[in-house]
């Protein structure tokens, strides 16, 4: 094992106290050789043995069959499982960052070595989301994938939404309670959520995804009004993590994305609270399927690399190897316009006789067809607040719409803008 | 493939449509040679080439790589499974009785001949249960499953708790929309649920568990009436496969029972609907897991059938082998009096000062201990009705308290006992 952190030294505690269980289940008793750490004499939980630890960490990435790899980050992690690979080991990793940025190089290095790679607990922790689309999806067409995959601006979000704090009392809070680390960005601004969507997007679609070839916007911007404005509109706040396929008169290929969006409160996703993680596949014949765990956390953790660590093992027992790199369809990437999402517009507009036939003829101006409208809020005087729901439109149709309306004399205001998910 | 409903149907289409897709999926192209049905010339959907179409099912299941049976029941499908182990062929079904009444004999068979068994179809359709229970379990200690996993029944109280409907109103819907059959028998009365059950529990803990070790209540004895106090009591009733791990002072073993239970509107089990399937998992590092999805139809359960044959397939290519049976813990299978669940005990009583303290008092003297309260009603005159929700409680302690309760003066009646599950 690389790294010894909360997960690791679950999964070495598992493994030394379920030795029967997984000598049963992987049909060869496994012995834990060594844990890689830093610091092999700083003080650790007692659940890791002291003279398991070394700091080592190429001896231990070359001369064993399986290597866990949990410490994290592009570097040493990469030159390490580069090593294990060629050294003939199969390697396990939880390691989203490092996927995200060098997955065909890993994937071509355990390839070249015949072993096997594994990373179950990239996304979404416990939840098998990476064998849902790798294996449980082989004999079927995903169409889109819609998750929620940070469990840290979920919690954030959802106190946000029960409590009516603010952005910066929710994450004090978060900070707190060890949800939020003191140097939030990776999970506010979207990156680790970024990083599972390009996982994510490229075991669905078949077809290499980087980080870079994710649109992404975090939740810092997300307001305790904006919050209560969704609860008017029967809907919660989520940050989403999108993969889209599409394949009509304007575009083929994937979207692949990161925002928060308006989720109606009925919708799966909407109920997902706390830290949990919940991922929703839509395929052609399987139709849309559901997964709801915790997403993060040391044993859920643990339990995501230690299915593949009975997997790989399993594979040196009686033969077989896990699944290649998948990347034939090679589907185009396209740019954060082939989004095609709803949209909810909030309008102040002059409260007359026409005002709404005016406001409906610029949106179907400009090809973007409407869902709903309600009439929310007397504002005084003969000012109405009316929000629009529309039905999926490009971001040009609806930037272009927007665009009109501003220049409607009766549109005293364009309040605001926010994209919709979940139907 | 032996047999060709309406999976069967969907399986060979999709297999001719997509067959790039599958070649790039297995590693090697899928030759569909021929499809097994008792009448050659009777009239099908033309997706199946009438050149494939055979009556001799023997020779389709010893003479290919591959076999997918989908003719349900026991026989001919264990004869012929049977024989496809023997001539070397991997067999992928979704013939959950079967499994259910011969799953170690099937097991042993496919280890014999060093070929795979694959039945994700057995199973909630395109939900990949079995895939979790086998393989992402396979580092964790599976604590209980509870699920959904029969559509008929739950489309059925679905509709009788959305519409208020009898239960034999609700069934002749079902049936005019093709949701339950015209003998309704294997659904309503639990025993297609039941053989799930045993296969979950087979998979969750790594033990034997046949049909004749489930305990079964279908659902026909449901009224609207039971459906309206449920949801006075703020719940839902469900038709539910329990498979539970007791490791107490009591009781080691695992207790597996279909049955139907009033379930918290809150409980994400609740708000499952129509013919859906939902399964939930608690394992000791995972925590909870959910997994929702179609359970049934053609396309969803062709689905789970093709992500076998795709990884049945990438055997024959790459090497490896499925899963062999995974029995060793073989725990002790309780019977229904090991049940542990809580109950709502619904009480007429004369409202008089110390009622409540009576009857909170034979509970506890019966060591069930309670939850909640509910005055739920005065009947008139110093009648009242009291609503109780105990902790978990053993079925015998349950049934002596209810005893006592009939025998108290001060307890008019005892108006209704059920169980709820879902915490």
């Amino acid at each position: 094992m690389l790294g010894c952190g909360t997960v690791g030294t679950q999964v070495v505690r598992l493994l030394l106290e379920q030795s029967e269980e997984f000598a049963a289940r992987a049909g060869a008793r496994l012995e834990v050789t060594g844990v890689a750490v830093r610091d092999a004499s700083a003080p650790r939980d007692q659940a890791v043995p002291r003279e398991l630890l070394t700091d080592d960490a190429t001896r231990v990435a070359t001369s064993n069959d399986l290597v866990i790899e949990l410490i994290g980050g592009i570097e040493p992690a990469r030159t390490l499982i580069l090593a294990a690979f060629r050294a003939g080991a199969s390697v396990i990793t939880g390691n989203k960052a490092l996927i995200a940025a060098h997955g065909p190089e890993l994937y071509a290095a355990a390839a070249a070595a015949e072993v096997d790679f594994y990373y179950e607990a990239a996304v979404a922790g416990a939840i098998p989301v990476v064998y849902a689309l790798r294996e449980s999806m082989a004999g079927d067409l995903v169409t889109s994938v819609l998750g929620i995959v940070n469990g840290t601006t979920n919690y954030i979000l959802d106190e946000m939404s029960t409590k009516g704090l603010s952005f910066d009392q929710a994450l004090a809070t978060a900070q707190e309670l060890g949800y939020a680390e003191a140097d939030p960005t990776a999970d506010v601004d979207g990156l680790d959520a970024a990083a599972k969507a390009a996982i994510i997007a490229s075991l669905a679609f078949h077809t290499r995804v980087g980080l870079d070839d994710v649109t992404v916007e975090g939740i810092r911007s997300v307001t305790a009004a904006d919050i209560r404005e969704a609860h008017a509109s029967g809907c919660e706040i989520k940050l989403l993590a999108i993969a889209q396929r599409r394949d009509d008169d304007h575009a083929r290929g994937i979207s692949v994305r990161v925002h928060p969006a308006l989720v109606p409160a009925d919708h799966p996703l909407a109920s997902v609270h706390g830290a949990f993680n919940a991922v929703l596949i839509e395929a052609q014949s399987a139709g849309r399927l559901m997964f709801y765990g915790q997403g993060a956390g040391g044993a859920p953790t643990a339990s995501a690399v230690l299915s593949d660590v009975v997997a790989a093992a399993a594979h040196r027992v009686h033969g077989g190897q896990a699944p290649r790199e998948s990347s034939y369809a090679d589907l185009p990437i396209l740019g954060p316009e082939a989004a095609l999402t709803r949209y909810q517009v909030q309008l102040r507009v002059d409260d007359q006789p026409g005002s709404l036939a005016i406001v409906a003829g610029v949106f179907a101006e400009h090809e973007v067809s409407i869902d709903s409208v309600r009439q929310s809020a007397y504002v005084g005087g003969s000012r109405a607040v009316v929000t629009i729901v529309t039905h999926r439109a490009a971001v040009a149709h609806l930037e272009a719409a927007v665009a009109g309306l501003r220049s409607e004399a009766r549109v005293l205001d364009v309040v605001s803008v926010q994209r919709v998910e979940g139907e």
